[in-house]
């Protein structure tokens, strides 16, 4: 039984510091759990001299990454650096050394966890990454563990804390979107360049980890279709209230017929489904099993104690397994590249909110494109008219993507038509 | 390499017909994440003559437990019979017998845990029982894996679904206890004796054996404190919905200075929690730890599949340590004992609901008794007057269980007052 298990740490921002601050408080619980006694044996930062809340002994902080991969103490290094480069290399570095690696990185897992994964397998170590989706809430173990006597049918989640942050105080302070970002940037929760976030591409990178391992086959994050929620209004949530919606960032994917369909957008979802209850920072991951049907798990989905805490149970586990000298390989067989249903092949429900002339007739030229495109019209709803222009709101069917734009198209074309004030896909 | 694993299935009633109908079903996908082909040996059950929905070889039933125990191919054995004897019998001779274990059965895992945990260690076999808890819903594989960094604080949960099944419906109906509970026995949902449900007997062993894995001391199933949901009426729906509050049977425990406190009750639960937004026969368990603040599991808590869900993923588990020759131990370190706080020196919230003489002097003299013993009023409300009887509901501030007991004997006789109609816990 080894006596000791080296953990070099790479990177010392919020999360590296609540990984090391646990590490170190809580020694002597991880030693009675794992059978041997954890060690900080290294931190790799860029700058040694900077200011940090954490107090680390100076020993600690590593000249190079040589200096870890090298290091015969060291058995499993936690990459807490963030984006491709010099991530990657570190993490292949080490898994080559022979060294486990648990990392919170959502970009890198998302675009080349397969690779990553097989170069582990080849040198008989593990690489977790658990805290790369839904941060403290736990999801990719369960996935893998779980469920593993069901067949996963589909994932619907808000995995971005950020939007979610944003669309809960737009929802109940009526508020506009940019009014709501500035205030979500001075308290810390977006940052001063948000295109990540509101975008949509982080909740991609999380949805694209997810349903590769859910599915069995690679989606990458450029298989996962990507609208943001910066066009949302609080027109858009008056009218959704009313019609007994909220609207959130939702991430969904779906296999079906071995096809996997992914996308991320903002989506009227009725308030009786949990996931339009999420509210502020928090994520909650909806599972839907041939099994179980739905599993939901919700909880805080960043931060750096709730990050740490995922980080840790990855460690944890691959602790255990060297205290008793057995490295138990995952189960995380991605085995190709997923066939990937394309956006304007699915058939999804629309919310369509049309200003425009108010005279008769406008009804009728609408509801007529929208006949002739297939798409049929679940509600209607007129909204106030004001200075001779009024506000239509259409609720639709289920209707073809490609048909849906069409219409679109020609709506807006209409010489009554002011403008299309937005179109949202509707989840009831 | 192991080429098979063989496991053998004591009880096909609804839970172990599902696990045989998937394990047959799925041999190829099961086969392809173990390494190693799971093939069902033997079958053990009352009457094999039985009339059955799922075709099972005749061949499979086995003749006695000694069979199973002799056999030297089965390597697992689930035992899903549920209650105390003969199932822990069944289960030690297995252990005993170098075979690994995966049950189902709450009772027994509540009232027998730590020494079944240690029987199975002594063997170097594993005893899982992710299904005993929950039912489909992950929660003891993420308790012992993905908070092994935290510690827990805390579990507030809805583990019983024929009594949620039955508050939802007198929530949504506006109806009484006892109407509602024969249609719930028609529809299958409680059994023709339904104690073990609605008195909170069932949730109690489910939390019993939750608390036990997550503060990692024994607390037994007659450690909680355990109250039925017979006395609540649709008059205390009406109120409490009033008040902006659902009405569930919450299983709650905390650990605080070393002490364990837990117990199931009715309970008042503000709308705003999830918790209160749990319907019908679902279940979510709520866990606190110092890392993370609240995660939340929602999910089946019950019936055939979800079940078998549960216990096939312990099952692959156990079939992936065998495929691989080499077995992980779980760390299910249960100490000890719990010390335990009394429910008689809990503080909680009350709503108390008092039926008295519409007359003068009344709220003087049962507020003169609530300040005498020290509870302090957060909320008054006078409800309509009828045949000279008013109806009072107080809500209180917290204050000690043994003092409102006591208050409640004093108010209960009081010349002016007609009855207690009803006295119940309130979480915010």
């Amino acid at each position: 039984m080894a006596k000791e298990i080296g953990v070099s740490l790479l990177g010392l921002g919020v999360v590296g510091s609540g990984i090391a601050q646990q590490l170190i408080a809580k020694e002597h619980t991880y030693t009675q759990q794992v059978g041997s006694k954890l060690v900080l044996n290294h931190v790799l930062v860029r700058d040694k001299n900077k200011n940090r809340d954490i107090q680390i002994s100076q020993q600690l902080f590593a000249d190079s990454i040589d200096q870890i991969i090298n290091d015969d103490k060291t058995d499993i290094v936690i990459e807490v650096i963030g984006g491709e480069e010099p991530a990657k290399s570190f993490i292949t570095q080490a898994l080559n050394s022979k060294k486990h690696v648990v990392t919170a990185n959502k970009e890198l897992i998302a675009k080349h966890g397969p690779e990553l994964i097989s170069v582990a397998r080849e040198n008989n170590v593990r690489i977790l990454f658990e805290a790369s989706v839904a941060g403290g809430t736990p999801i990719i173990a369960p996935v893998l563990r779980d469920f593993s006597g069901n067949n996963i049918t589909s994932i619907k989640a808000i995995i971005n804390g950020t939007t979610n942050y944003i669309l809960s105080r737009m929802s109940t302070e009526n508020a506009d979107y940019f009014e709501v970002l500035k205030d979500a940037q001075k308290l810390g929760y977006a940052e001063s360049d948000p295109t990540n976030d509101v975008e949509g591409i982080d909740a991609a990178y999380k949805l694209s980890i997810l349903s590769s391992l859910s599915y069995k086959s690679f989606v990458k994050d450029s298989d996962v279709y990507c609208e943001g929620i910066t066009n949302i209004s609080a027109k858009d949530f008056q009218i959704a209230k009313e019609l007994g919606y909220e609207i959130k960032l939702i991430a969904f994917s779906e296999f079906k017929d071995n096809k996997v369909s992914a996308r991320v957008h903002p989506t009227l979802i009725s308030k009786n489904q949990m996931l339009a209850n999420v509210h502020g920072v928090l994520n909650s991951v909806q599972i839907e099993t041939d099994l179980i049907g739905e599993v939901l798990f919700h909880g805080a989905g960043a931060g750096s104690l709730p990050t740490a805490s995922a980080v840790l149970a990855d460690v944890i586990d691959i602790s255990r397994n060297i205290s008793s000298g057995f490295v138990n390989l995952d189960y995380m067989n991605i085995d190709q590249n997923a066939s990937i249903v394309e956006i304007s092949n699915l058939n999804t429900k629309y919310y369509i909110r049309v200003s425009a002339n108010d005279e008769p007739g406008v009804l009728s030229r609408i509801s007529t494109i929208l006949a002739d495109h297939k798409i049929s019209i679940a509600s209607f709803i007129q909204k106030s008219s004001h200075e001779g222009i009024a506000e239509l709101v259409i609720m639709t069917h289920e209707a073809l993507e490609k048909s849906i734009q069409e219409a679109l198209n020609q709506i807006r074309n209409l010489s009554v038509v002011k403008a299309i004030e937005n179109s949202i896909r509707v989840m009831d």
